[in-house]
């Protein structure tokens, strides 16, 4: 099996990994949108333009099964890829859900959703949870965490000060939604600042799991993993060889 | 007289203003980018391309003159869009460096350039500078302070720190050159991290005076400003609204 995964940027590298380490495939084709990341900031509608550029690239190649790893695209776009595509294409929001429902055993459980501008817009997360009965549900847009774990800060006073500013009115919250691929970099720091007590939700995690529960069998040998990019293709392989 | 303004994406405003402020035209075009800002990541063949598309877009309008208010732009593309252009462009390296090398007596002053990872490879301020002979010059990227502006964070703590985290080994230098539109909308506290003590050159500023310097007539009256995006125009002329 061959399995696409679609990103802005390098960011669903963070799934990407999960997939290495959890194998589905043989193989995995790897495309970041680097020339004209980020999407989180930018409207619906050029989302599924270049959601659906996205699926004319991966014609190039036989794969069995499309990820899009950006919940950005998860949230907007995945009904017009589907139409374009002739495989099946899986986003990180409705497995995100679906592994957050299987820990949580109450409905009054808080639960914190942090993503970008674009994806708390969608109220795709929100909508969802509401859906099975959540009722503590607080969404925010935390956009800044992402140029920070791309310029390569996972630690430190920066990154404290930057959750302090978007977490200081918040309570310790349940389980927090890692809602955007960059965020489980700085999964260590985010639980921390809570005292280490929220449940996090990690896209990467979630569709492995997700994609068993679909009977996706697992495999034995490590898969091969091929990257593209619309811009600079080198820059992206050399931050997959950090973070794979 | 119809100038265009050409930006990645919000940035280029700080540029408009200069010329509202101190008007040279009846009327300023502006074009922002958005659907694939922030070109100051990307790689020089992408930002090329951009600027290429740009020219394209103002071939829709019978502009006198073109200004590129982003900084990476002028670092890279110049040369090309004035092969396709039939008006004059300037960029902002140019003025900005006149703009400093008329307030600097001494070329031993110490000048710090700050910028976008891609305008500070392009070693475009560092090189001009050095042929005017200046010898102590300090050129970083940080990056990071252009989605803290995007964000309006103009003051306090999270801006503090993220100064410190680039400024904390630098000491404290004659001159800054703001290589980044959106940095002078934050010129007040870098002055301030370094006791008030440097001259800033500020491009909008800089490119108003070297366009006087070249014979453009000042004008009496505001001009019109009409503003277009490739993505999301109402956020652009919303942030405008804020900031012009």
């Amino acid at each position: 099996m061959k399995i696409g995964v679609f990103d802005s940027g390098a960011g669903g590298l963070t799934v990407a990994k999960s997939l290495i380490e959890q194998p589905l495939s043989k193989e995995i084709i790897y495309y970041g949108d680097t020339a004209r990341v980020p999407y989180g900031t930018k409207d619906s509608n050029t989302i599924i333009r270049y959601a659906l550029e996205a699926i004319e690239f991966f014609n190039n190649f036989d794969i069995d099964l499309l990820i899009t790893a950006c919940n950005t695209v998860s949230a907007y776009a995945l009904p017009s890829m589907r139409e374009k595509a002739k495989y099946p294409i899986y986003g990180v929001i409705e497995p995100g859900i679906w592994a957050l429902n299987k820990k949580l055993s109450n409905k009054d459980a808080k639960i914190l959703i942090i993503a970008t501008r674009a994806t708390i817009n969608s109220a795709r997360y929100q909508d969802e949870l509401k859906e099975l009965g959540y009722k503590n549900i607080n969404a925010i847009q935390t956009g800044m965490l992402v140029p920070i774990v791309e310029e390569g800060i996972l630690e430190g006073r920066v990154l404290e000060e930057m959750l302090h500013y978007y977490f200081k009115d918040i309570k310790t919250p349940d389980a927090i939604i890692l809602g955007c691929t960059h965020f489980p970099l700085i999964s260590k720091a985010i639980k921390s600042y809570f005292n280490n007590n929220p449940i996090l939700i990690h896209s990467g995690e979630a569709i492995v799991e997700y994609l068993h529960n679909k009977n996706y069998k697992s495999l034995e040998n490590t898969p091969t993993i091929n990257i593209y990019a619309s811009d600079n293709v080198q820059g992206l392989r050399e931050i997959a060889n950090k973070w794979l």
